[in-house]
């Protein structure tokens, strides 16, 4: 049993549990989504029969994000497990130093990932058609629990905040030439990265980074000149809450993408060859994912061209489909059972219709070929005169 | 009752009568949502007393925008059902010249309002906090009821493909200068808006129709030269598919804008000035949160530097600051009955607590003070030794 000599410790602790279940969560809704490959639909050639809906596009920008997510989260939670591990350590000795860091990055990336997982599963959901607004297909009660967690244990705009408060103290510090704490650095690192003619995974991260820095900045810069208008602290945090959250939110991704690339270069040291390039695959996926999605933030902190733009988008579709034949065996990989799955849509031997008719099967409305009540209520109310 | 002689005009009817459904939909969920003028929470100033959540910055980001879409979507369904008595008309007399503009219209307007809906409902509800959760908020019923429309009559990026092409062959159109449909003729406008000290709504809403345009273009494109490598005009289609969604998304958004602006300027001659400047800030705000939504898609189409970014985000919180003392009015405008909201948040008198408890108190686990279950289970559980 593990001593608590602080109560905020306990959120750490919750964070990374979260982190974890959010990961576990989402692999779920990509397990269940996969189910893509069995349903057919919407030729693509005139002259083919229908292809299985995984191979459009824009189906697999809606799941391969997914898959990539339920990765990364989980091996966030490790990462912030780690730290935790390390703090508490610290704290024995006395040392609270790197408390806040520690509090800041738990708050965000609870918001962060509990959002995107959120924005998600939903889309997963959506990505099955009716089929996922089925009960049975177990998707909208996972919907549930996700979106709970944006809401539970330190509501997400409450927590961003937290997180900002810190950004904000740290680029002020990093303004005086101070020593930052190693998850903040990259405030202080005005490097601009090269843009090779390959767009480098590397790059993309520090694109992120730029993007944040800039915000943060802008965000310090136009709470200095409110304190001054509104001669209060406190007044002055509320105007800028809406720029502090996304601050917060812009940092959170940058370390979401900064720690995946990390780890997936020392993993894959030890992977095999083939296992390695797909894990490179879905790495590459989820930090230029973030890329695009914040590409407003990093158009302003990093001028790149339409050329630049259009590169970035092409690498991703080449990646998704890159990643769409190994697409089914990744999820495998997640090594859910079927009971555990829950799901009519996601099960190993892909008999989704079987299960789908069989599920029909045991509502009450379906017990007669037709329901005694039409005979009774309807037919008469139909054959009369109103 | 109308003679419909093309089926393709029932998903036109049916569009018309979704986008006033989602509208009244978002409505609701605002009303329930404005029940945060009765709940206080977290302090401002550490001397006041804690304010109305309504008061902080973050929450009336989260609520405004949604009151603004409901009334402006419910605007749009009014202008799309003319376009449809218009080109009912004009069938009558054989000619089907508009079809394909109303067919394109209706599927971006249904795509990009369902969504917006949807996200907008899911945040209302999270504004909420763990009310929102709960079933008597109403909002979760609500959210099952929109988020369906993403799925239902025509799934969404179906759609948003149907109107990317109808798109696409107008670009080419206007290239070969032609005169294109009425709600695509900005496509061969290329007059840049003059950005004046104060943002002006018109300037914004052109601002859209050149992020669309610039979109539309480098999908028309990238769509030829893929052409040219895949020699298959499906299988280019496909490999775009992510491009045209988001074409044609911005379409949408520049036309939900653009006729928002317009009527607004035709109402407001009609209205009393204080209820004017009421709809003004709505309409603006409305138009705001698209181009933020799009900005990076903005910031590819007409450099702004990042002053005018600045101030268009200035603008947007003063806004949300000059609509909070009418926030609560405009929601008690939309004049739903309490039965009709069927909240216990959202109700006229504001007894918010009350009817939370009163709920509760029908919970079959709260018939006792302490539940019997817990004597004859629980408590020899605890008291034997496992």
């Amino acid at each position: 049993m593990v001593k608590i000599k602080n109560p905020q410790i306990l959120t750490q602790l919750n964070a990374r549990q979260q982190l974890r279940q959010l990961g576990v969560l989402e692999k779920k809704a990509t397990a269940i989504g996969t189910y893509s490959a069995v349903r057919r639909q919407s030729p693509i050639a005139p002259d083919q029969p229908e292809p299985q809906i995984l191979d459009h596009t824009t189906q697999q920008a809606k799941l391969f994000p997914q898959i990539a997510n339920g990765i990364f989260f989980r091996i966030a939670a490790d990462v912030v497990w780690h730290m935790y591990q390390n703090v508490m350590k610290e704290l024995e000795a006395g040392n609270r130093r790197s408390l806040p860091e520690l509090h800041a990055l738990s708050c965000c990336l609870k918001a962060v990932c509990s959002a995107d997982a959120e924005r998600g599963v939903e889309i997963l959901r959506k990505s099955c058609g009716g089929h996922g607004y089925l009960s049975s297909s177990n998707l909208p009660q996972i919907y549930g629990l996700v979106t709970a967690a944006c809401t539970y244990e330190g509501e997400n705009t409450v927590l961003l905040l937290q997180t900002a408060r810190f950004l904000v103290k740290q680029y002020a510090e990093g303004l005086k030439r101070k020593v930052l704490p190693h998850s903040v650095t990259y405030l202080r690192n005005a490097a601009r990265p090269k843009w090779d003619k390959v767009v480098e995974l590397k790059t993309l991260v520090r694109l992120l980074e730029l993007a944040a820095t800039e915000r943060i900045r802008q965000t310090f810069e136009y709470l200095r000149k409110q304190r001054k208008i509104v001669k209060s602290e406190q007044v002055a945090a509320n105007k800028a809450g809406i720029r502090l959250t996304q601050a917060a939110t812009l940092h959170g991704r940058a370390f979401l993408a900064r720690i995946a690339f990390e780890e997936v270069e020392k993993f894959c040291m030890e992977l095999k060859p083939s296992l390695a390039a797909v894990l490179k695959q879905l790495v590459e996926l989820f930090v230029l994912e973030f890329c695009l999605t914040s590409l407003s933030d990093i158009l302003l902190a990093f001028q790149l061209n339409a050329r630049q733009v259009d590169e970035m988008r092409t690498r991703y579709e080449r990646l998704l489909a890159d990643i769409r034949p190994n697409a089914v065996v990744v999820v495998d990989g997640f090594d859910f059972n079927d009971r555990v799955l829950g799901s009519t849509l996601g099960c190993y031997d892909g008999r989704v219709y079987e299960r789908l008719m069989e599920e029909a099967r045991k509502s009450t409305l379906n017990q007669e070929v037709v329901n005694k009540t039409f005979e009774t209520h309807l037919k008469p109310l139909m054959q009369g005169k109103l």
